[in-house]
Formats: structure tokens, C-alpha cells, sequence
């Protein structure tokens, strides 16, 4: 593969298809008609950028290729699973007693939409099929997987989405708001968004990773990598708060200043988190060194990240 | 075993305490001075029967016991998960957005000592965590559990817990509420409870069949039990909603009435309600033959879910 050939564009549109196709596949192995259904859809279906299954899809790809295996047929089970659990957090996220959202990529929020006891249930159901696919990965793919991999999958999975990652991050996130003064600091925000998004972008590449048998040197780099642009996504986030469309981003500009969020351009300033940002990425970048062009779209997907609109 | 000999009261305390000290032991973890781990731990060590887990240890011991093998070290594992689920399924029940209650045994429920937020979350933790114990046994026990055994226990407790049980059990008894006169079935309120209460409860002796590696024959029966002292279980509670002691259930009596939940008392009528009740213990009862006197804890509970005050 050479990257002067290759359509990023193209790419991320193949895998999101993929992942839709699977997403919905899943649903609708539970019948039509149910409001807790159409609720979980809603929220799933709702044209989501699904950079963390691309991550894993793309990781198991980088490592299949160079043991010259084809694609594999069982990487598809972490990547809705990570994206289920993205999507439950932000259901979450989103309810009032949370950050009280009202818009979610340019649509009603699920407690808008639908009811706030219905936004928590889709949220727990969202969480708890990501472990059932997982488990049960025969209702999805014609093959079983191999169970001691399973049970890895697993493991990083509820690592990195409960108490000490995703759900801590979101407490930090929280917290964050209320006692601004005492807490505002270069590390805290950064500690926040590691728990919060960071252990999930990182558990994106190493549940990609572990489905196509990476060793521990690619386990660690790929890791790397994860860690420099999961970094970077975050800021990037808050500068399009910031410099963002409203119309592109789906939500209204300056809603973390409104919501009391603390931020990197508020801490560090506007053009110190572009070039932080940038340093994230060109670190990321290094990282893929030793996969050579198997990582061209690892690669493409990190500069896409600083480059993005939404 | 004899029966006459078997005290109920200090099995279940010795179980209680067992269940309780690696429980304490998992949160211990992750240290202290934690919003989030104290939340978790408010509502976790509350006081609970521990039905769900005691269920589970009493089944695996049952298989244990006929196959002359000594009590396994695996079974605490899914009876914490089990009891995980059970607790994070309480703290959203409980929020204003669903059923709104201020007292759950007797203290105030998690969203009225903490947050709203800090209740969503750590019920969230909850669930996450009981998948993270389960794929993760080598945190709390020596020795790690067969790969193929930890999938279908995340499986079986995925499903019961999930969009196809309690969650969906949930929905049905939030719409109940809404629109009784329409739904007013005996027929809707056995599914609602089937879904709510009684797949996690199958899923208690399920999960304990399968660490003790029980036949299919065995899982069967012990599926069966379950189901049956599921539904009685859940018929005692509304009776013990009208009859109760409100010092001893520490909730108000007549809640169900004040929250316009369909119960079988309403349905049926008080004395028919609990015949029923007597009559599905019976039939548990039952399903135990085949096990003989190595059943007589589950039978002994099977009572006990009948002349329970609380």
C-alpha cells in the first residue's frame, strides 16, 4: 500500500459501512416493535464517526497483513462492542442529571427523544450487549473464537470502561465543573481525559491487537499510538468548541465555557493546544515506525484527527 | 445432610458473610477516598439477602457434592457478579426518572446520599465491573478459571441482565405503571416478572451449575427450581408490600399502590396470590428430587422465599 494512493475518505467510509451493517444486524436479531429497541437504534444508528471500531479494525488489519493472514472475520465483535459502549456513555453523558444535553450530533438526545427512564435502560442495555456479543460471538459471525482470547477481549474491555477508565473520567469530568478554581490544572485534564476517552481509544487498537495475535512489541507501540491520539482527540474537541461549525459539529459552539467544562485552550491557550495537539500526533506517528505501509491508514487516521471538522 | 439438622439461618449467614468479605475485597482494589468506589460501596454492602449469590454458591456445591468433589474455589466469582448486577439494577430502579424511591433497605437510596450523577455512575460501575471480575478471576482467586467455562458464565449473566431480561423487565414494568388499565394481565405481569426478576434468578443456579460443571440433566432441573421460586419470590413481595412490617421490608408499605404498580394481589386477589406462591415452591421442590438430600439448601431457601418477613 502506498499512502500517496491511498483515499482515507474511502477507507473510513468502508468500515463505518461494516460497522453499521454488524450494529444492525445485532439489533435486529431481537424483532422490531420494541420501544427499548428503537431506543438503543436510535442512539447507535445516529451516523456516529465509529473511530474507536475503526481503530480496532484497522489495528487487526496493520497485524493480519503482516503475518500475512487475510482479514480477519472476528474483529468485527470488539469493534461493535467498543462502539456499543462509546454510544451507552454518551446516552449517559447526555442525561440531565449529567451534562443535561439536549442535542447530539445534530439530533434530539435519546432523553429527548424518547424518556429519561428509557435514555438509562438503552444506556445499561447498550453496556451490557456489548458483553453478550462478545461472549456470544456465534449470533454475529458463523465461527466461535477462541475462548481464552474471548476472555481477554473482555477483560481490557470493562477495564478500560468502568472504574478505573471511562466512568472515573467521567466523575473527574464532573467534579471538574463544579470546583473549577482548586482543581484547574494542566494535569488534572489531562489525567481526566486519559480515564475518560484515553483507555478506550487505547483498548480500541488492543482489542484489534489481541483478535489477530499481535505480539507484545506491536501490542506495545500500536498502545502507544492509541495513547497519543486519544490525547490529541481530546483536544481537538475542545477547540472545535471553540472554532468549530455549528452545522458541521452538530451541537452548539462554546458549550463547554456555557457548561463550565474545563478545557486545554482554557488552560494552556488556543494555539499552545494546536501545537500540543500536533506533537500528540507526530508522537502517534512514531509509534507505527516498525509497521511500515501496514500502517498507512493507522497513520492517515491520526492526521485526520487534528485535520477534522467535527 | 439431614434436614432436620440443616440450619438455614447460619447457612445463609455463613454465605452472607462469605459473599460480603470478597465483595469488600474487589472494591478494595482500587483504593480508597473514591466518590465513586464509596458510591459503589454504599448500595453493595447495604445489607442485602444475597439471594442471587447464595443461589448460585448452593448450586455449585449441590453439583460439587454428587460428583465427590470438595467446595470449588471458582463459584464466588459469579455469585459477586451476580450480586453486582443485582445492586446496579437497584440504583437505577431507584432514580427519580424511574421509580423515584428515597428508601431501599431501610437507608436512603444511593441518589439521595450522593447525586443523581454519582448514582448513574456508580450503578454503571457496577455492571462494567461484574464483567470485569468474571473474565478477570485472578484479581480475587488464586487460580484462574478454564477460558470456555468464563464465556458462558459472561454469556448466560450477559443475556439474563440484559435487553432480552431485566432490562426489558424494567421497560415492561415502567409501561405497566403508565397505562394499567390497558395491560392489566395476569398473563403481561409473569412476563414482566419472568423478564425482571426470574432470568437472573435461573442465572444465579445457572452460573453455579456451570463452575461445578454439572450435566445437562442437572442444569435442567436447576434451571427449573429457579424459574419457579423466581416468580414466587416476586409474588411474596407484593404480598409483603400490603402485609409487611415497614420497620423489618425498610420501605413504605403500600408503595406499590402509591406507584400504580401491577402486582397479583390486584390481579388475582390477596389469598389466590398466595396459594399461587405456595404452589410454584412446591413445584421447585420438585425439580430438586433428583439431587436428594445434597438439595437441601436449595430446598430450605425454596421455604424460606415463602415465609420470608422481608
Amino acid at each position: 500500500m502506498n499512502i500517496q494512493k491511498f483515499d482515507l475518505a474511502r477507507y473510513l467510509k468502508e468500515k463505518q459501512d461494516l460497522v453499521n451493517k454488524f450494529l444492525l444486524k445485532t439489533l435486529s436479531l431481537y424483532g422490531d416493535n420494541r420501544e427499548l429497541i428503537e431506543a438503543m437504534k436510535y442512539s447507535l444508528m445516529a451516523n456516529g464517526k465509529r473511530l474507536r471500531p475503526i481503530l480496532c479494525l484497522a489495528s487487526s488489519e496493520c497485524i493480519n497483513q503482516i503475518n500475512n493472514k487475510g482479514t480477519d472475520k472476528f474483529s468485527i465483535i470488539p469493534a461493535c462492542a467498543l462502539e456499543m459502549i462509546h454510544t451507552y456513555s454518551l446516552i449517559h453523558d447526555d442525561l440531565p442529571a449529567m451534562d443535561d444535553d439536549d442535542l447530539r450530533r445534530g439530533k434530539p438526545t435519546l432523553h429527548k427523544k424518547f424518556s429519561e427512564a428509557t435514555a438509562i435502560l438503552a444506556g445499561d442495555a447498550l453496556l451490557t450487549h456489548a458483553f453478550y456479543i462478545l461472549s456470544t460471538p456465534e449470533i454475529m459471525i458463523k465461527e466461535s473464537m477462541q475462548p481464552a482470547t474471548i476472555v481477554k477481549l473482555i477483560s481490557i474491555l470493562s477495564d478500560a470502561s468502568g472504574t478505573n477508565g471511562m466512568i472515573e473520567g467521567q466523575m473527574l469530568d464532573m467534579k471538574a465543573g463544579a470546583v473549577t478554581e482548586q482543581l484547574s490544572s494542566f494535569d488534572y485534564l489531562k489525567k481526566m481525559h486519559r480515564l475518560k476517552t484515553g483507555k478506550m481509544i487505547q483498548a480500541s487498537v488492543q482489542l484489534g491487537c489481541l483478535t489477530a495475535e499481535a505480539n507484545t512489541e506491536q501490542l506495545k507501540n500500536l498502545s502507544l499510538y492509541a495513547e497519543n491520539i486519544g490525547m490529541a482527540f481530546q483536544i481537538i474537541d475542545d477547540i472545535l468548541d471553540i472554532e468549530g461549525d455549528e452545522s458541521i459539529i452538530g451541537k452548539p459552539v462554546g458549550s463547554d465555557l456555557t457548561n463550565k467544562k474545563m478545557t486545554f485552550p482554557e488552560i494552556i491557550g488556543l494555539n499552545e493546544s494546536k501545537v500540543y495537539a500536533e506533537d500528540l500526533v507526530l508522537k502517534a506517528i512514531e509509534a507505527l515506525e516498525m509497521f511500515g505501509d501496514h500502517a498507512i491508514p493507522l497513520k492517515e487516521i491520526a492526521y485526520y484527527i487534528i485535520k477534522r471538522k467535527y
